[in-house]
């Protein structure tokens, strides 16, 4: 399965999220990752960023697709991941 | 088309991005927005969003799907966009 996963946490959370989430996707912009993940990995990164995460203020959407190829990506500007490409 | 638009932008030009963005897609978190939208639609939004972007420092992202079913959505944590889906 391939998920695109956007976080909107509190400055005090946002770098163990971050963390955990570079463990799992590759990270393309600020608190947006995307990748190949199994639904195993996925529960256990899910499970992970809920003990992170304030549920009452902070948020986590995560969108599944079956396919990558079923979703076209388009970049304007600066591309953030060329390392994270590389590792 | 249904596409997920994401932003990463100064702060100096960020309200004039969400402004724009809002006029096209629905708003669901900080910086990540999505919706329903037609190709001309999409491309007067990106032509209009590189005018306000420093594309040498900002970045938008846009995943195209053809098909919003094509996508399956979890949310964790709180929802920001219950204003905007009652507009």
């Amino acid at each position: 399965m391939y998920v695109i996963l956007v976080y909107d946490m509190d400055k005090r959370r946002v770098v163990k999220m971050l963390k955990l989430c570079r463990q799992y996707v590759n990270w393309i912009q600020n608190s947006v990752f995307e990748g190949e993940i199994t639904e195993v990995k996925l529960k256990e990164l899910l499970a992970s960023a809920k003990l992170i995460m304030d549920e009452e203020t902070d948020s986590l959407i995560i969108f599944k697709s079956r396919q990558e190829s079923w979703l076209e990506k388009v970049v304007i500007g600066k591309e953030k991941n060329e390392l994270d490409n590389l590792i």
